[in-house]
């Protein structure tokens, strides 16, 4: 049967003041999937790598939107996933959506490109809500578009994809857990007006500084007067790594989707990487485990690969 | 002595979601300002037109801003200012920012232009502070710009000129007086996080179609939830004018600065006309006297044109 493999790259959301509207794509980490063309109407989900995922279609976030896909085409076929999962669950960049976003863009390619861009965003959305509760479309977005997105509206979804700077991103994963629910629970649900204006003053220049590729005021423009200084207090050495790193030449950055992760955005390969030590130093005097990263900004988006006639 | 003539045009400040950050300037109507540079430090204010403007230079929008200016030079000198106020003093166009932009940008041309637009900027902003008690940049940045301009920042002031779209604007200006402080006052100081959410999804798809020229982006994020239901209950007729206008082919539109004017976008003349007519249908009908005005969105800002030599 026809195969392809899928390339599903992490994502950055919640761009600082961008909350629950601005999403980036990164390079790497991304999941690699296995996807095959089935005829008969279901669902096989295999983890390759040992990870504990769901392999009920319906609990997993990659199989849940091909659940809903399935109901909307007309043939009876049905998809194998192999997941070769990269990304680590829980670490706010963009695990779950990766694995929604890759499975649908590979089915999509699988079945002739019948969906485009938003069709298949609202798709893996179910993928989201599987993983989280809520159907948020600011890693799907990114990851299928590629670049930075924006979400202006989740209903009706209305993303427009903005553009894909040449910036650098360090990504800093501290092992330690952050469940979502946790950090949506903490956030105030009043918020003064005053820091709500500051805000989007805020998104305004962020928005300006990625369409015009103005980087010092992208950076200026980095600031969130609301949900980062009360999730950043889940996140142990957060204030102090933010300081160096915009010492050292990070443009800014923050907390990547509802953390722990933290990301940080530079204007070349080298300060990400002066950035990324600075954040490896952090979390080894914590006596954190980590993980790090330094990714470009990801142009494309999900990669697909055709794999030729496999019998395995 | 050396002279000028000022034409100082009105603004809309508060577009819609961009309350306290965006402002677009008008065409017409603008104040029209004779400006004579003074061998003496002193700032003279005199109406032409017998309205009643404070002749107290530091009481008074165009002469506040001079006052720090004169601080400022090393030279000693003054100005003389002859004021046609043809924007209606509260009626929510930016009088007092046009009367202070313009006696700006018109000392500065005489001085030879020792001041940027930035600078002009925070020069024109006492006048507001006169005017209101509020040092704000919404009217008097895109007064001096023209187009469409974005405040990030008020401290430090931080001001993003974005794009003068060829979009028409229908202002109307019913008869009706609201008192900036009791608009300020019947704000809620505190927002829900998720209207705020909504509304900065709305900016930053704002923002994105005046840069991209979108005008359906434009008018899909021409939506406020946070000021303007509670700033309409002050403004008869509001809501149903706004959806006639919509109706009738506007993108959209909203209550000008703090109001009483309402204006809406259109793509076209012949709809920004069309507008304009409901509009004065609307305010005929409630018995309601109003100006109506229909104009491009203004590229220049301030205009200048120099005096030859005048003895009067």
């Amino acid at each position: 049967m026809k195969a392809c493999i899928a390339y599903a790259p992490g994502t950055v959301a919640n761009l600082v003041c961008g909350f629950d509207i601005l999403g980036l794509c990164l390079d790497s980490p991304a999941d690699k999937m296995e996807v095959r063309l089935l005829d008969t109407a279901e669902i096989i989900i295999k983890s390759a790598d040992g990870y504990p995922l769901p392999e009920d279609p319906a609990l997993n976030t990659a199989g849940a939107p091909l659940l809903e896909m399935l109901q909307d085409l007309d043939q009876k076929v049905g998809f194998e996933i192999i997941i070769h999962k990269r990304i680590k669950p829980g670490s706010g960049i963009g695990s779950s959506a990766a694995s929604a976003a890759g499975a649908v863009a590979a089915a999509n390619y699988l079945l002739g490109s019948p969906f485009d861009k938003v069709q298949q965003i609202q798709y893996a959305m179910a993928g989201e809500k599987v993983a989280s509760g809520v159907k948020h479309a600011d890693n799907v977005a990114p990851c299928i578009y590629g670049g930075i997105t924006l979400i202006r509206s989740i209903a009706p979804l209305d993303v427009i994809p903005l553009a894909a700077p040449d910036l650098y991103v360090s990504v800093v994963h501290p092992q330690i857990e952050v469940r979502t629910a946790d950090a949506r629970a903490i956030l105030r649900q009043q918020v003064p007006l005053k820091n709500a204006i500051k805000q989007w003053g805020n998104i305004a220049g962020l928005v300006t500084g990625i369409l015009k590729n103005d980087l010092p005021l992208i950076g200026r423009s980095l600031e969130d007067h609301i949900i980062e200084p009360v999730r950043s207090t889940l996140i142990p050495g957060f204030q102090e790594l933010k300081k160096s790193c915009k010492e050292a030449g990070a443009l800014g950055g923050g907390i990547s989707g509802s953390g722990p992760s933290i990301f940080m955005l530079s204007s070349s390969r080298q300060t990400a990487q002066a950035i990324e030590g600075i954040m490896q130093e952090t979390y080894k005097n914590l006596g954190i485990d980590y993980h790090s990263y330094v990714s470009m900004i990801n142009k494309e988006g999900v990669r697909i690969e055709p794999l030729n006639n496999s019998s395995r």
